[in-house]
């Protein structure tokens, strides 16, 4: 057997940590083709050892085991230099992390949410200790995003970032689309599998805004927080909406942007009416996809598995051989979030959107809602009205608005004797290059 | 003025050429906290000094011009560590290449010609001489597929590779199926800068074998040279296989495929019908679109812009800044096709197959043509009969079946006397996961 001349030690040892290390251990030799070095998981952090592995671990040289529950064994051994965070959670993982950055080790991690709440800090340990941190497969598992956005798209200004970053209401959208109610469209995600028996955090909309905040930081090379990520999720979407985006040859789905504008940063998650032709309107059942946008190449668009154990330790991999492949060069020990815009106040964003209203059918409701729309200077760009019982309901798409002019005609609206009900306004992401209808 | 660290040549200053230069200026700070350097060009190699220059250059440390019409300036400078070769045609630039990296310099390339007619050669080189050879602006320009192919994917085990890798044609097609003929759309083409006054490397397939080449032999790691890509154009698409795939709904599209069937390659570029739900349908006019499906990753596709200047120029820098990155620690100084598989016999390829063929309308000529492909073992998956004048004509999609057995059964129908003419078979490419259908 080959010498083990690049020791890997992993936190956590779950379905990712034993997919890294079977993967690891299969592709041991086109691993060192590619790196000239051989890698072999020679410790992992557990909480139970006699736990049952997917992958068992094997002594490794005669040490003794692989498996420990003492950190110690992992931050003081001087013959590990990288270390894959997969254990998930904020604490403990956030702490080791740190510790292990100060203490000169490279560490790749999977940690969505402590990326998201603590990239800063890591960030700045990483840079202070001259090593690397990388998180690949923190968004969107195998989908390659992080790697393109630091290094192949190194020299253009990505100045937007729109993604299907959250394959469970891309899967639910897609099926009420069908016809499904959501509770339906849901069990049905569940059933398959992507869609945790607790769904709040995909549903809610906050898995995907953790995964816009690092895509934004590192887009725009800003410190982007959790906090600053405003969000809606899916589930006050009912059948009327889906129904309405149909009519107007648009599909609901939960879109993620992140955008520069005039140097402040607008990073936000919601449900938003996408043109059929748009590229991410395609994106099928639980898949993932990410459109970038910069002046070098104009767009690039990524598209994938957003989860799953064997994607997400194919990243994880990726993320290993690329720090041996650059280890001592300086190469990504840059602070990856090294600048602070500051961000675009939220009423200051700017969109086409759709809205909807419940009115009376009489002469003169249409010219007051248009007069309010006009008031704030908000033009429309499509209007559609039927015949609901005995009112009438009113679909407006707006030409884009400030999000805040928007709701405050809303607000106004909704006061007028003639409006009885309104609905909450989805942002409408049109054809890419038509930047009147575009989320830009 | 920061000191010039790395020095940068290239071969060549036109278009792209002066792009790099003008990127890697204006970028020179994004780039140093990337990689730790600061890059300059000091050298560019060209054939007139006195042309006119898109960004012109400035003279380099007053060791006077930085171009120059002496290879030798740069080839014999020790200083140089990266070249890029940005020149184009397959010599001298080929001669070249080789002597820099036997000179032990590290090269750039963005000539889709030279790696895929001398990649083999050039690889071994690099691979000899302890450097780098990295070519990812040779394909769709800023799409980074080679870079996620021999960075991300370095575990998972690439079986198929499937593109819209030619802009040219997919615009060309897509105008033909919004209703005008091959000569209008390639006009239209040519008006948009689309295509070249000669067109014909990209209506031929050529130019998509020679990228399908250099993806097949990075996706495989085995040497697939351009003589052993099959390929056909779409000059002989004609208004009525548009229609006939409207009807099936499906569209044409230059397609190319890579497979890996039992250790043999198979490396093809055809018109073939694609179901309206495939993600390749969707690329949009000029855009290029590749899609790798691999054992740990399911499949990611990746779509983007496959020409231009900026956008070649931007994947040159991202090469350079990646050799930077690695320079030293062994990484990718591997022979990217370090084996050699044999070729998967041309008969043996096998696919669902559209054909079309004007019958006499009279009893028992449908009989005969099933009876011809049921003695092939051709099994029907559509059938479609229209009138048509005097005659009929049938429209046929086949469950999958080797090439050669439908080429076989087609000829053999050519003779029937009740069939008048038959059109040539293209693969059909259908909705991704239905294997049955898919050009698998």
């Amino acid at each position: 057997m080959a010498s083990v001349d690049v020791p890997i030690a992993l936190l956590g040892y779950g379905t990712v940590g034993a997919a890294v290390n079977r993967l690891l251990t299969e592709s041991a030799d086109d691993i060192e083709r590619a790196t000239g070095h051989r890698l072999r998981v020679v410790k992992a952090l557990v909480r139970d050892l006699g736990k049952e592995r997917d992958y068992p671990t094997e002594p490794a040289n005669g040490k003794g085991g692989v498996l420990t529950t003492d950190f110690r064994e992992i931050a003081d051994d001087p013959s590990i230099a990288v270390v894959a965070e997969v254990m998930g959670g904020v604490e403990p993982a956030g702490g080791y992390v740190v510790e292990l950055l100060r203490g000169g080790k490279h560490v790749v991690s999977a940690n969505k949410q402590l990326i998201a709440r603590r990239g800063a800090e890591l960030f700045e340990a990483a840079s202070s200790a001259n090593v690397q941190l990388r998180f690949e497969a923190s968004v969107c598992a195998a989908i390659p995003v992080i790697k393109v956005l630091r290094e192949s798209l190194v020299v253009t200004n990505v100045h937007r970032v729109l993604g299907i970053v959250n394959g469970t209401t891309n899967f639910v959208l897609t099926e009420m689309e069908h016809g499904k109610s959501y509770g339906e469209a849901l069990a049905e995600a569940q059933a398959h599998g992507y869609a945790e028996a607790d769904p709040t955090d995909d549903v809610s909309g906050a898995d995907a805004a953790a995964k816009m905040a690092i895509l934004a930081t590192v887009a725009f090379k800003s410190r982007v927080d959790l906090a600053d990520v405003e969000y809606s999720g899916i589930t006050g979407i009912d059948p009327l909406d889906v129904a309405a985006a149909r009519e107007l040859d648009m599909v609901i789905r939960l879109v993620g942007a992140a955008r520069l504008v005039d140097g402040h940063y607008d990073v936000r998650v919601h449900p938003a009416l996408l043109d059929k032709q748009h590229p991410l309107a395609k994106v099928d059942g639980a898949f993932n996809a990410v459109m970038l946008q910069g002046d070098a190449i104009r767009e690039i668009t990524l598209e994938g598995p957003g989860a799953g154990g064997t994607e997400t330790a194919s990243a994880v991999i990726a993320d290993i051989t690329s720090v041996i492949g650059t280890m001592g060069t300086g190469f990504l020990q840059n602070d990856a979030a090294w600048r602070e815009l500051p961000r675009l106040p939220s009423g200051d964003s700017r969109s086409p959107f759709y809205f909807r209203l419940s009115i009376e059918d009489r002469p003169g409701t249409l010219a007051r809602v248009a007069e309010e729309l006009a008031n704030r200077e908000i033009s429309i760009a499509r209007l559609l009205q039927h015949a609901n019982g005995d009112g009438a309901a009113l679909h407006v798409v707006t030409h884009e608005a400030p999000r805040g002019a928007l709701v405050g005609a809303l607000e106004e609206l909704e006061r007028l004797p003639a409006v009885h009900r309104r609905s909450h306004p989805l942002p409408v992401v049109s054809e890419r290059g038509v930047t009147e209808l575009g989320w830009t």
